[in-house]
């Protein structure tokens, strides 16, 4: 008897014949001799539905009154599927975050789970329950409830599989794997078999929208083997796990894009120290991620210019900043670009081989595609280019790296 | 500075603009140097949304199930006043039931009150919070989330308001009192300034739905003293207290009706011990209530007619289950009848006058109005009519106890 924990997202429990749908699912691994842990996101629309009624009070709400307001989602959804399964003829018991408890830090709207206590679940378990746990949700020792950010059900999946020691993660979402790149994008797109948790780390920072970032982290820090699937189809879906477990690594695995990307440049800054650091403490200190910072060589040893990029939605603000901070420090101007985007190979297959980056520059160089900037780790390759070639370089590097093999 | 609850029907907080003005009440006792606990219930037409999701799972959906969805109502509401409050400049912080902790004993979807730790809202009274407090829900010993029944977030009011000794419990409605009999048949119906508990509960349990019956229990146990009044306009209400806190206690307080009443007869029931007990005992198993029973003396010895009252919507199924019984304890026949009604005068008054029964019975023959059943306490003398002649016994009552006067 193995201890499975299922996660399904919003689209998977949007209706009540999708809520049945998922009951199936989790039945038919019972009906397999499994134990059961099935962890459930809100209906697709309600997380919506209701930040929208706190915005209507408020553009900016208060965040422990938000957490309170936008954990009913994940409620709902627990007690209409413990309702199917039990009317399905199966014993079956919801449970909220202060019911098992799951701990977690005091950050609202953004809190880190820190402790799941598994005794209150492996009772329910033991008395022939299937156990339906609500995603997103904990309290902090103070007993207020506390969200984990958009996508957290992944991670709330993951932390409980890694509390009640479980075999299995799987992760049922509405695509049915990860695949080397977007098949919108790229028709020759395959399903990637098994990825290792770096590689997954880096597709979901670097806006491949398929699991949640810290559920990734989490996974890999306690071993968890995750498994990406659809809920629609009935197949194999994307083994998520360690590198040492994928026999035939590739050099690259997959490409990934981002288009919510624009790009800030502030022309002859002063050569001096500690004026990054005021810069982009300034740019911190208002919220606004910076992605890639690129700084030339100063030329004539008294300036330098200097590169950075943020996302669209944030472009406007941090313009507005850049431009009060460049006079403050005596830059020369701020240009500002809307129009790029963010192209990056991926693979840990990089660490042992070398012309990987070359080689993505040649392929891109060959349709003409400008780079922009550049970006690395041990493990990806990124590129900022013109956003209009965002396509193409998708699926140049596609055939380059010959992924479709 | 006095502790002062307040509690908010569906209909107060039905909409962003409501909540509005709920917050401008609570923000005007504050301004008076009180300190304010807020009551709310769900969003007007919330539950009912909920228990729809839940049928089209179930009929009937399990209750431990059905009690973890529809509590997320009152969880919505909190979130948005406190975040009303807050946006309007005050301190503010929500309550869900686990969070105070309120206990209740284990009975899903009715559960009762039994304690209620005051600690948690103290404390954040004593930090210069007004605290909003979810209706309708609790928690019983094993952290299951249990309701009280529709219109439980009353008996949450009173009950918190006995927890932390409070000086006033006021109950906004859509309703800005409690009248003499309902202002919609009678027009000649007057605002009543002070009401008994006692009436209150006759009120309550003869189809007046102005107050949970549950509620004016405990604040008759407690003394609590309540204030029905007007969620829209700003006017006194009625105050339910004490007998001996009312000077001038009229004999007749108030006229109440119920449509929702049916009579089933079985004639010629073998006059035996035990038979009662029987018929009833099988009604009861079927969770059919009762209300009225009258046994004639038996004629000749051998065998009596009984006569009870149902609710309309219990009928059907009363008659099919009272027609079974018949043929088993060998009656002669069982004849129903859907088309009467219950009229009932209401007053403590009535202890020490004699002739007020006499009077209501002089005033229905004058209309030619047949009473078909009769049924008194102490304090309420009720009689079953033809059903179409209600409002017009109503009216007659009225009149006849100068409850204009």
């Amino acid at each position: 008897m193995a201890l499975i924990v299922q996660k399904f997202g919003g689209t998977s429990v949007g209706t009540i014949e999708r809520i049945a749908n998922v009951a199936n699912k989790v039945i038919k691994e019972v009906k397999n001799g499994n134990q059961v842990i099935v962890v459930v996101s809100a209906m697709a629309g309600e997380t919506d539905r209701l930040i929208n009624l706190a915005k209507q009070v408020d553009e900016l709400p208060f965040e422990r009154e938000m957490d309170v307001l936008v954990s009913t989602g994940e409620q709902v959804s627990i007690a209409l599927l413990a309702m199917t399964l039990i009317k399905m003829g199966y014993k079956a018991k919801s449970f909220l975050g202060f019911q098992i408890p799951i701990y977690t830090d005091g950050v609202f709207t953004k809190a880190r789970i820190t402790e799941i206590e598994p005794d209150n679940i492996q009772k329910a378990l033991n008395e022939g329950n299937i156990v339906v746990v609500a995603g997103f949700q904990g309290i902090d020792r103070e007993g207020n409830i506390t969200t984990l950010g958009r996508g957290g059900s992944d991670t709330t999946a993951v932390a409980i599989a890694a509390a009640l020691n479980a075999d299995r993660c799987d992760i049922y979402t509405d695509v049915d794997g990860v695949y080397t790149t977007d098949p919108n994008v790229c028709p020759k797109a395959k399903k990637i078999k098994k990825i290792s948790y770096e590689e997954m780390l880096e597709y979901a920072s670097l806006g491949a929208k398929v699991l949640h970032l810290r559920s990734v982290e989490f996974a890999q820090k306690y071993n968890i083997k995750l498994q990406v699937r659809s809920s629609f189809k009935d197949e194999e879906g994307t083994i998520v796990c360690k590198e040492e477990e994928i026999m035939e690594q590739p050099v690259v695995t997959g490409i990934a894009y981002d288009k919510n990307q624009a790009k800030i440049s502030i022309i002859k800054v002063p050569d001096k120290p500690g004026i990054a650091a005021k810069i982009f403490g300034k740019i911190a200190d208002e919220n606004i991620s910076v992605d890639m910072i690129v700084q030339n060589i100063s030329e004539d040893g008294k300036s330098t210019d200097l590169t950075f990029t943020v996302t669209k939605n944030d472009f406007k603000k941090a313009m507005d900043l850049v431009k009060e901070i460049a006079k403050d420090i005596g830059a020369e101007d701020v240009v500002g670009d809307e129009n790029i985007s963010k192209v990056s190979i991926i693979g840990v297959g990089m660490r042992s081989h070398s012309g990987v980056a070359a080689k993505m520059f040649e392929a891109l160089a060959k349709e003409n595609i400008n780079i922009q900037m550049i970006s690395t780790s041990e493990i990806k390759v990124s590129c900022i280019i013109d956003e209009k070639y965002t396509e193409l370089a998708v699926r140049v590097l596609h055939d380059a790296f010959e992924l479709d093999k």
